[in-house]
């Protein structure tokens, strides 16, 4: 299991890439809350999300005993910080994304340095594809949370924000993380539970992809199958990690969930008030706030604002069906 | 003159209440200028923009003499920056603007507690009618710039900025500052010539609305009279500042403007490649960049990105027209 040295170790090597992102908050929000709630900005984050995180603390790891490439799936913003911490580490990636990802993130990964290889959605599985290319070359395949490393990793946002309340003397309550395979609850619980062994931590997801949520009912790893799909594509994920569920059944509270409708409600809030544009992955921590899902009344609260790819046009939609 | 030692006098009363903004780069942006560009985002900043920085130091400075209360004139993010200054420091603001001031910013700076004074754009000078408060009340007048206090407040930007380039050892070859009447480009001259005596500093204005830029030429204060409009609103002061132009003099190379037209392509690559979402007049050092009114090829170049306050719908709108 990943345990707080793990998470030093692993920032000692990333900080100096990382952006130490900010804190954000607002008099109205407290104010209609009655709380003190605390934003952790991970939009201004290297690559627009926190995913960098765990990227660089893998292949930094791998780095150092002298892997020089990696393989990963994903069209989204792992493919961002797979590519991004390889071009940073000097290391070739490859990178297996869908034929019809968006133009724009195959530009950006393909910008990273990284080679991309195409494949057809419906018909071929990626996973299959990553693995062979990883067996032929040599190479090791970067899973997105299921990886010690990466959880140690993500683990770097709890240490930020616990180095924030420990020097601002405030005791945080209640942290609530967006949740997909669980690596940045995860790592975060750790940190927390290190510092701050009274704070509730919650998961939150997409009401129709709440595999972590049930899972934690049912005290083992679930899978929702064919889930309705939601606008939150990157907390997709069907079961939680192997390695991410015991730590998170250990240290999380239980899970929310919050409906596409909230999301939306919690993007243009967001925006409005403080002028940040989140993805709707990114978004659901404040969702669950907004729509009432946890009382946070007298409490301090750490929201995870996760990222903020999300193209103009969907964004603008996104906000008009609020 | 305002000093470094008044930078940190001023920052040892406030950084506890300051976001402590983030630096981002990009890959892209770097490759495009073959140059180190760093984004100092102040959209994340308490209030949306850097001016709390200023109007922390002067209430603090003032409370600390036992002033009660203070009286400025905004329809922007001085307004705000007061207001929730005040309100921080349990003081009682009164905040002269316009009848037709946008809705949501009288709302917000009525939210911080503060009193409304409503007057007539046309008919009354909102300088008188805030003397006559200042007077009546016995409050202080807190100007937008012309105050050593706001000066050394705004430094805290580029002490900040400093402290970044230092733990990360890297030698800051140019600045760029959005510029109005020239409190946070002074203040941050001050920072930087202290650290980093080499640096180039250049303000940079709306075209239409260049007087520092036509005063540093000069070599005194120019004022411009009945410029052209621009959607730059928060930079269209006519003529640099007493305190502030003195210091400018000294600390900047040289000043540079830029087209409305120039701004709102630096909105739009900024929203689209940083996900962030800047009012015009944050963006105009980052136009001054993208529309190669400098050359900073080779260069390690802090671009200040100043505030993010403008509705969305003109936010569209601005971004539609790049």
């Amino acid at each position: 299991m990943v345990n707080i040295g793990d998470l030093r170790a692993s920032y000692e090597r990333i900080s100096n890439y990382l952006v130490e992102t900010p804190i954000l908050s607002s008099g109205n929000l407290n104010k209609k809350f009655e709380a003190n709630i605390f934003l952790k900005n991970e939009v201004d984050q290297l690559t627009g999300s926190f995913k960098i995180r765990g990227a660089l603390s893998a292949l930094s790891h791998l780095k150092s005993h002298g892997v020089e490439g990696v393989v990963a799936f994903s069209s989204g913003n792992h493919a961002q910080g797979v590519s991004k911490a390889a071009q940073i580490f000097d290391m070739k990636a490859i990178i297996v994304m869908p034929k019809d990802a968006p133009k724009n993130k195959i530009e950006k990964t393909k910008g990273n340095g990284a080679e991309i290889v195409l494949y057809e959605r419906h018909v071929q599985s990626r996973e299959e594809i990553a693995e062979q290319i990883a067996k032929d070359k040599d190479y090791p395949l970067v899973r997105p949370f299921d990886n010690q490393q990466i959880i140690a990793g993500q683990g770097s946002f709890g240490l930020e924000a616990c180095e924030f309340f420990l020097a601002n003397d405030i005791k945080p309550d209640i942290v609530l993380s967006c949740t997909s395979g669980g690596g940045l609850v995860a790592g975060t619980s750790i940190a927390f539970k290190h510092y701050f062994p009274d704070t509730e931590i919650y998961p939150v997801e997409p009401l129709t992809c709440n595999d972590t949520q049930i899972s934690l009912e049912n005290k083992t790893r679930t899978e929702i199958k064919n889930h309705i799909p939601t606008i939150c594509d990157a907390l997709e994920v069907e079961i939680p990690g192997k390695l991410t569920f015991p730590i998170n059944l250990q240290n999380c509270k239980k899970g929310l969930a919050v409906s596409d409708k909230e999301v939306c409600q919690a993007m243009k809030y967001l925006y409005e008030e403080f002028n940040v544009k989140s993805e709707p992955s990114g978004c659901v921590s404040l969702a669950a706030i907004l729509s009432n899902k946890i009382d946070v009344r007298e409490k301090n609260v750490l929201v995870t604002i996760s990222g903020g790819n999300v193209d103009a046009d969907s964004f603008d939609k996104y906000i008009d069906s609020a």
